[in-house]
């Protein structure tokens, strides 16, 4: 019989975990306990806190200290187990069997007594080589072979082509623990947030931020140049890279757009995992937006068809006859200026104001969404069954990735700071004008519940094998259009100091990669390297006067022509333009021509060089569409080389500067506006945001993406134009001011022909085909 | 240089599957691309196919033939590379970096001919290796201990208490191969289809349903019995045992009831997992049926809004100047008796058959679904942006368990079933009466895609580590209210001959009970060995004359004092009667007596005794609530007992006899009822039905649970009444169709103060609090 005291500390990741043993237990009971603990990979060790006489030569009085080593996949290999007074030490490896009858054996045949120093000995021994396993792991990363088949596959023939690594095998390989990972299937994991704090004292990589010019409507393929990019550094110039990518909303996979894991030999594998559910962090996210939405419903009828006292019972009910508030309530409270904490002490007045928030229907602001392509529910109302008495409304739903959740998930630094944000959103405002937050529902800590998975990056890989984070996918219309902090921060440290992060920014570099500097940027504290530049002939030569490009058409001849003063056209404005952009925020240019089949040598080399004499520190075709990563070798070579330049990163405005300027500011120095035209409302929510305290919030203007203007049939550099603020919202919990610079549609619709017509699963081979 | 012909051949499960090599390839890439076989977990074995000349000793010009065992988690290890003329064979284990070396060694050195027996050998070696492996294997499970406090702590705590094991250990631990499960996250893991088929030889275990007497609101604890069970069978009895559950709502979750993973110490662990998002089943299920939703509406408006001509230009387009028809399009060609295969070829008449499907908005049946309990979408108005057209009308969001498609995952046998079942889902008919399906609308192959995953159940554990299922959760309202037919399949065939599969029936038997014996057994061709009932002291007090008892409001003083005369009297009503409803079916019945603390042994002895005289085979007091499995060991070894009684299933009603007559034996066998009282809108119905060859589905009544009869405030047995059919609908794509007795709530409600108040997450900890 051994006596164990009440506590066992464990030792899980970097911090102490506590099991409860009962005082007294048997020998049976103990193994059993190192058994299960052998098992579970979260633990690396474990000891006893033992009182301070254990390090005394006195006998201990029956205590027990249990040293138990890491050892990686197969579990925990038991290092010794000591007790003084009838003590024993041993070995023992891997096999739990073998493990068992060790302890039996040695148990029943105590080694006599030992002393302080050689236990402490062993706590030493155990301790440091757990710490060497908290190091920085350089990555022995084995790429997958790519034989580009020409012509090129479709992109789901290539994906499935491709026999992608075992997803725990491309962890270990780039140097996380076996316990920073949560596989979701074989070919998805997700990674842990405390890989943060391990490697806390390791520097970061290079930063490198891929944006591109103003896009046809078709795209110019900034996912295809990321995923090549990577692919080049790390399969073919042997140096560590991440592509941290957007998830794609489920609507346009099975709208028009289609996936969006790249294309052709640049894509990340498997591509409809990459384009279906995922690990489920949208759903994630439409679930806790739609119980917001939910609530703030009910509690309006439910404010409205009770009394004060009758509000309050059923708010603060009595429980076995107890009745207090729950914690969520007192910070509701403590914000009322009520610091009474007995539910039966408050004034009917303090009552009242806490039963009653007061949401004035017309001015709810929070919206239901769906992640699908659901036209029909752009304006509806709701409430009209007989059981909500008459009190309906008209609404809206978005798309899911338009939610503030979205939002706050991609700019958020860890669980903290994201339940901080979702309890702080703003749904509406009360009859008083006073906004109202989701905390003041109640509903903050079931949304942080809801998204306590959702928070952890998804690792996948590229065709070469080459390691992918895929988190966040805020809607560029309304919101910054970039994938989140947390990944970036994540495979910063992960491809170490001489390694390169890629990431995308939505839409052309006006938009996207203004709002990555100015709020990503900001609200990171993490400084860009690089901004690589994708341009293609095609776009260049609409903004060089082509003729309109619209999806469905077919492209008329001046795009699959040479033309090269079109090219040159476009070069000298967008293109130029552009880069002048990225140097407002003192970043090097690397522009990447994406090739198609139909570009001329001749226009390919007029891009190159006039991207060079724009300022662009290099300028280089890429082929990775074709060839993968050997097709944007030279893009590495540029990028490498340009991560070297002095970079003098500033933000375009100070913070504290008022909303009025801040728009200003970015309507005419990214823009090139004139000036900005506040309509009535939009002055109106500025004086309010500004009254509420809002002001000091960066600006995330809602433009299109298809001009620098806001009128998207204009092409090259638009100017002499004045830009309308047609209104201006505010994302409080995510953290910004946003700008309503015309109608921005925050749900698509389906076509005639949606792309699920050629969507099918094969229920023999479980093969699907028809995604693109 | 080696020569490799064209195709390896990989066995992949129980399937070969192939790989392209190309024709000459350098020894560099053979050690590439056994290094990429012996990472992926799926391969077991690897061998060329090779012409006849390979038997004979003639030179095999360069022919190569590689045998490579599996060896499981590791992946696999390379058994021998042979080579004929320079060959070689060659040992290698397991460390990959070794196999590389040893590759290159043996190359180099070749140890000279083989004969073709030698080579033989091992590949017969091999495949018994492979072929014992997929055999069934007996369990070594290792149950997790328990030691229940008193009083009972939270259900959150208790989960949180206990450490689960690694769900790729307790999978190992009944038989699963590696390659049969797909984990998500450490406590959760799919289970592939594909062990149907390696066990399909495999005779079945004993099959136990959990069905319940007429519960109170508050429920009677179906799912804690059920837990109790299989941690009683398979933790103290040392029996094969798996419990099949249905997946909760998150809507109940955040809402009025909570969680649904048992209770006490008997729950399905960690509880938080398997109240939210689990594996994702129920987001695609709501990402499907919505993509369902938004292809009729907007087929609606573009049929509305286009010619035939521009439809069918549209539905049909032109892609490199060649026009065809996708295979799902073939499919309505040929349903239309259109047997054409070139688009250009139909007559205008045709072309508008095609195109237009004609859906009269008055009769789509479809709705949306949302996981939220959102009252005020239980009556909306969609289509009132101005882009809609004016082409507004009035529809319904479901919770998403209501959902169509989660009775037809409930039901299904596999893929191409569901496929099959998810292509004919009717969702509203013609101008002219014909029914539209979702394969009209060109959607079911990406309602199959989307569905691919979340037809795997999942594997969890019980507060005592014994196997669990959860899968599927069809709303008991309007669907047939039981966990998926493919659970219980996989669960039979892995407890093996002698174990036991525990699956639970939603509501009271009467309902219940019923659908799972005439909808799900019949669908799955599977027979149940026993029925366990579920009875409360509480619930045959109300039976016998208790007062009313209602969620919210504290019991009567007869809920919590002796009473033995109300305990008499539900015993001799309700349970009585509902142990002759599982006698309807042939099947023994076993009372479990669900014990409360405030129950009297002289009322557990009544129940027990009246039970027994009422034809229980027996009848037992159950404490797995307050002590787990072992205060249901009296339970598992009644229903161990009953198991081995003669059995004599039958159907209630054969499934071709007339729809009103299948209606009116459930209504008067089941219900007790004198007859049924059809409304004018019913009879017109079933005339419909009968019409479109509908009339042999069987039937799923959609009535309270609260009483036998239609009128929930008739407890016991109520006699003398018509059971009035108010409606009847169908749901052809998972078979049934669904009288309506009365309304039927498809879209519950918040309360006041929702359960979401208690709910939050703790940021450093991760620890979630206020889930019960």
């Amino acid at each position: 019989m051994f006596n164990f005291p009440e506590y066992l500390f464990l030792q899980v990741g970097l911090n102490l975990t506590q099991i409860c043993l009962p005082r007294e237990c048997t020998e049976d009971e103990i193994i059993e306990e190192v058994l299960k603990l052998n098992q579970d990979p979260r633990v690396h060790g474990v000891y006893l806190h033992l009182p301070p006489v254990f390090l005394t030569d006195a006998p201990l009085d029956g205590k027990t200290v249990v040293v138990v080593g890491g050892e990686g996949p197969l579990g925990i290999a038991l290092q010794c187990l000591l007790q003084r007074g009838g003590m024993f030490v041993h070995n023992c490896h891997r096999n739990s069997e073998g493990l068992e009858k060790q302890v039996l054996d040695a148990s029943s045949s105590g080694v006599g007594a030992l002393t302080a120093v050689l236990r402490m000995q062993n706590v030493v021994q155990s301790s440091s080589r757990w710490a060497q396993q908290q190091q920085y792991r350089p990555w022995i990363l084995r790429s997958l072979k790519l034989q580009p088949l020409s012509p090129v596959p479709r992109d789901i023939e290539i994906s499935r082509a491709q026999t992608p690594k075992a997803i725990d095998q491309l962890a270990q390989e780039i140097g996380l623990l076996q316990e920073e990972t949560e596989a979701y299937g074989r070919t998805k994991a997700k990674v842990r947030l405390s890989l943060l704090d391990r490697l806390r004292e390791q520097p970061d990589g290079k930063y490198v931020l891929v944006a591109g010019i103003t896009p046809t409507p078709l795209g110019e393929g900034k996912s295809t140049v990321t995923i090549g990019l990577v692919q080049a550094l790390t399969a073919h110039l042997k140096l560590n890279s991440f592509a941290c990518l957007r998830q794609p909303s489920q609507g346009p996979t099975f709208g028009v757009k289609g996936g969006a894991a790249g294309g052709g030999y640049a894509q990340v594998i498997p591509m409809e995992e990459f384009n279906l559910h995922l690990t489920g962090d949208i759903h994630a996210i439409s679930a806790a937006n739609n119980l917001v939405a939910a609530a703030i419903d009910a509690r309006m009828l439910h404010e409205a068809t009770q009394t004060d006292k009758a509000l309050y019972s059923r708010l603060v009910p009595s429980v076995n006859g107890v009745r207090c508030f729950s914690p969520i309530q007192v910070a509701r409270l403590r914000r009322l200026g009520i610091n009474e904490t007995d539910p039966s002490a408050l004034t009917p007045q303090e009552v009242s104001s806490f039963v009653r928030l007061d949401l004035d229907p017309a001015k709810v602001t929070w919206q239901r969404v769906v992640d699908t392509n659901d036209r029909f529910l752009r304006k509806i109302t709701v409430g009209q069954a007989n059981t909500e008495k008459g009190h309906m409304r008209e609404t809206q739903f978005d798309i899911a990735v338009a939610s503030e959740i979205m939002a706050i998930l991609a700019l958020t630094d860890g669980l903290g700071d994201m339940k901080t944000r979702l309890g702080r959103m703003v749904v509406g405002s009360s009859r008083s004008g006073q906004p109202v937050t989701a905390e003041d529902l109640g509903v903050s800590g079931a949304l942080a519940v809801l998204m306590k998975d959702a928070i952890k990056p998804t690792l996948m890989q590229t065709l070469e094998g080459t390691p992918v984070f895929v988190h966040a996918g805020p809607f560029a219309n309304i919101a910054h259009g970039n994938s989140s902090v947390l990944a970036d921060k994540l495979a910063l440290k992960l491809v170490g100091e001489d390694g390169f992060v890629v990431t995308e920014a939505g839409f052309g570099a006006d938009i996207g990669m203004e709002k990555f500097f100015n709020i990503k940027c900001r609200s990171s504290g993490l400084r860009p390297n690089v901004v690589v530049l994708v341009a293609t002939v095609r776009a260049l030569k609409m903004h060089g006067g082509g003729p309109n490009v619209s999806a469905g058409s077919p492209l008329p001849k001046e795009y699959i022509n040479e033309n090269l003063s079109l090219v040159a056209g476009g070069c000298s404005t967008n293109l130029k333009k552009q880069i002048e952009i990225a140097h407002l925020f003192g970043v090097p240019v690397v522009v990447a021509l994406n090739v198609f089949k139909t570009d001329t040598q001749a226009e390919i080399d007029l891009v190159c060089r006039i991207a060079k004499e724009s300022g662009a520190s290099d300028a280089v075709p890429c082929h990775h569409w074709a060839l993968g990563g050997r097709g944007s070798l030279d893009l590495a070579q540029a990028v490498k080389r340009a991560s070297n330049q002095p970079n003098h990163f500033q933000f375009l405005y100070n913070q504290e500067t008022p909303i009025v300027e801040k728009i200003r500011m970015i309507a005419q120095k990214v823009y090139g506006a004139d000036d900005i035209k506040l309509s009535v409302e939009a002055q109106a929510k500025i004086d309010y945001y500004n009254q509420q305290g809002y002001g000091n919030l960066p600006i995330c203007m809602a433009k299109t993406h298809l001009s620098l203007s806001h009128m998207p049939e204009l092409k090259g550099v638009p100017t002499g134009f004045t830009l309308p603020i047609r209104d201006v919202r505010a994302s409080v919990g995510a953290g910004f001011i946003y700008p309503l610079v015309g109608t921005m549609s925050t749900m698509p619709g389906l076509p005639t022909r949606p792309c699920f017509y050629d969507i099918d699963l094969d229920p023999v081979t479980e093969e699907i085909s028809g995604l693109f």
